[in-house]
């Protein structure tokens, strides 16, 4: 399992375009720059408690979405078969540049 | 491209949990089940107009998320993928039925 701060950044990778701007502001500083709730209150001139309150409700949200959805789930599914696929193949000695090219791609995939 | 049927059939299979309960008892009856648009009306007792207003609604909202996610997008993008790398496996004589297995498993995954 990941830890929190590694999920929350695949998240919002994954569904920032369903959040409100201010959503995504709040938990885009919090969690992709490592603002800290005092900071964000800040800059926001807002209370800390409205900021940490206003996180923890998109936090919820995104993963209200990722039980709905499942995208982070697929992907880290699909990761897990490209990388056997991928064990396999240099098994057989057959992983050229272009299969080699093909593989990365399909891992980076969202 | 695909047909309009076939793309929404790939629509609400992707998207239907973020739809509300009515948005998908029309669309699905209509897409998925192959009602008309009248046997929809009579099965729920409003007007032929009601529900064509409705289906027009939910394959907007439906676009919408695959504009913001596209996830069907994604898709169809790993599947070509999918199909160039196993183009490549076939010429170098490496498919064995576990490498079959595992590209199997990647187009099927959503």
């Amino acid at each position: 399992m990941f830890e929190k701060t590694t999920r929350m950044n695949f998240l919002i990778d994954i569904y920032d375009s369903l959040l409100t701007e201010k959503q995504k502001s709040y938990v885009s500083l919090y969690y992709l720059e490592d603002l800290s709730l005092g900071e964000i209150a800040e800059e926001y001139e807002v209370s800390r408690q409205a900021v940490y309150d206003n996180i923890k409700r998109t936090e919820a949200v995104l993963e209200n979405y990722e039980q709905k959805l499942g995208i982070l789930k697929q992907y880290q599914a699909r990761e897990d078969l490209v990388e056997l696929l991928e064990k396999r193949l240099i098994e057989k000695n057959v992983v050229d540049n272009e299969v080699a090219g093909l593989l990365q791609q399909l891992k980076n995939m969202d």
